[in-house]
């Protein structure tokens, strides 16, 4: 595929991705004494008396660190820390891009739930927030929820749940354009690792009239033997006609196709088992689970893929800069599903959809613009948090 | 000080010294297509089959962790992490600014060995070398060793050998100024910790006639009792006279004073009971041990202090750039007596010391230049190493 080798072209050329740069002049003596020492020996004592300080005299409040093990890349899986690099590098990039935030890639060598949750918890004082990147399930359900009761800083697992916020904004899209209503759709998961449940959990919130998950085991109902914890979890409020079977089997009658997992699954035949005019988002990376082309003939009314190159890409790059602009701007800590049910709306009504242009592009300067607005609106609107270490800027 | 509130207020200003720059444009979905997915895929799958890959297809080549847990700021002690930063944003500019090179600050939250040696393991596979910075003796020498054995880039102390190197620089440029040699030399080092210890180590190695420790019990000499293994070490190898007593008492008949611990402790009458026409190296930060001017009055003939407004700076600044650029262009893993040796002699020899000018500053590009000449002699006549990933550049 072209882009494959003009890919590996440019990354060679430019050696990567991103580099650092000063923010301030250093051309002669008098500006290395103010901005290392003896002059910066002030700034760290004044650090040193008032912790807080560290977001208002270093560039902390701006900065994000993006944490992966490699074990979960793209749909490549497990290639090692090294390999994840250039993923996390162009996460870096749409982050100052796109929201002007500096994100530094952290790609780290180990896979222990443990190591991880430490490594986060070390790092702390350098950052304002932690993007978990590529980690696979089910460790990242865990680690991340840790996170979350350990840090005093915002933890956000791209792809659980920039992927659910990005789901339910093409959904509530397709819903726009076709007059029909979430309360009404019946929802079929094919995949239940990091997005998967976190596409489940966040559609329940949505109150989506149902969701079946589907693993390599079938449909995921209360009391499945053998199942992990996590989709115990999500069985016990999911799938409440306990369907069982494989995907085909359950597919008929439903409304709307989400796939996270596997390409090429899907079928002509099964699209037409499905209820009238479904919605198919077939995001399996890069192959989808059944092309667009093919849908539309089997009678989908709206479809949607992760690919950058075909209409309609349904794409985390719409989530996490604003999201993370939102909440390092308002000192939010926790990403509460109020807030991903705010954001989805927000990225949803960037634009007005049509069937080619379902979703607004990453280019969509109202994108971020409109997320920060809700997440700000959110942070005003609720009592203030425990720690106020993360929203002083005095 | 007029210092201190100029570098708030740059501080506060700009907050912060550092941001994230794109090395590649992102400007329609096209570009986003090869620096991110689809097209990213293959870089990932290039570096997941072989992992020296990470050092041409992102920007580990060049780019260096400065790690720090904020026990040992300047001279200002144990401030926490936070308060580290300033310092680890202004190596990251004079990184940039003198050798291109791309520097993270990554401040920790634990003073614990073992969490700071593991640290520097877990973060190891996204970068190309590691500057060990601020931690307090003796466990810095601890984490040294152990990541020295344990890691397959290069580690760096810069509070140890950075200081050794620079010190051993002005020495050599005074006796060049005065006519005189290393082998003549007794030296005493006020001060055992980090940077007094590697010093005294490398002034060994460099054959001085004598070197005497000095710490808040008096002079170290072979088992006096109470001491750290670090310091029982050293003692064996060095104050070869077994002198005792204080530093006054030890200073008599000395031709260098070395001071790395507390301002205002040298008075004139210590300087005239030393030797005639001694060096003064004051550097304790940001006041000295005895001023330039009053030091001169009693007698010295060479004077410097670690401070950038006055003259005769001995300055880390000087080392690191160019040390970190001959390490990574040569993917030499192990900063060895040989290249500290070499390193203090390119930079000395960067000028023709006068008695206002001892040294270069760090604006002199010949410092950089040189330092990465001697490294690459000091690689292309060495055996190759065991491990090649870090000078993979094919």
């Amino acid at each position: 595929m072209e882009y494959s080798e003009k890919s590996i072209a440019l990354h060679l050329e430019s050696r990567g991705k991103i580099e650092i740069k000063s923010k301030v002049s250093i051309k002669n003596r008098h500006d290395l004494s103010l901005a290392y020492t003896p002059g910066v020996a002030a700034v760290c004592t004044a650090i040193g008396n008032d912790k807080k300080k560290s977001f208002t005299l270093t560039n902390r409040a701006n900065q994000v660190a993006v944490v992966s093990d490699g074990t979960a890349i793209l749909g490549l899986g497990d290639l090692g820390p090294e390999a994840a690099m250039p993923v996390m590098e162009g996460k870096a990039i749409i982050f100052k891009e796109f929201a002007d935030i500096d994100a530094i890639p952290l790609c780290i060598n180990s896979v222990e739930i443990d190591d991880i949750v430490k490594f986060c918890k070390l790092i702390e004082p350098s950052f304002a927030g932690i993007n978990l990147e590529d980690i696979s399930a089910p460790r990242c359900f865990e680690i991340l929820e840790q996170l979350e009761k350990e840090l005093s800083i915002p933890v956000f697992h791209d792809d659980q749940d920039g992927t659910a916020i990005v789901t339910l904004a093409a959904i509530i899209n397709a819903c726009r354009l076709t007059g029909r209503h979430l309360k009404d759709l019946n929802i079929v998961i094919n995949g239940a690792g990091a997005a998967g449940i976190a596409i489940a959990r966040l559609l329940i919130h949505a109150e989506v009239k149902d969701v079946v998950l589907v693993d390599t085991q079938g449909a995921i109902y209360d009391g499945r033997p053998g199942m992990n914890p996590i989709k115990q979890d999500i069985a016990e409020v999911s799938n409440r006609s306990m369907l069982q079977g494989d995907l085909q089997t359950v597919l008929t009658g439903a409304d709307v196709f989400v796939g996270v997992s596997r390409g090429n699954i899907v079928t002509a035949a099964m699209i037409e088992g499905m209820n009238n005019s479904p919605f198919i988002f077939a995001m399996a990376n890069p192959t989808p689970e059944i092309m667009p082309e093919l849908a539309y003939k089997a009678g989908a009314v709206v479809v949607g893929t992760g690919r950058s190159d075909l209409p309609n890409q349904v794409n985390n790059a719409l989530v996490f800069p604003g999201l993370f602009r939102g909440l390092l701007s308002t000192g939010t800590r926790k990403v509460t599903p109020e807030i991903k049910m705010a954001v989805a709306n927000a990225i949803a009504h960037s634009i007005t959809p049509t069937h080619d242009s379902l979703m607004p592009t990453a280019f969509n300067e109202d994108v971020v613009q409109n997320i920060v607005t809700v997440i700000a609106e959110i942070a005003s609107a609720s009592i203030p948090q425990e720690s106020d270490l993360v929203c002083s800027q005095s």
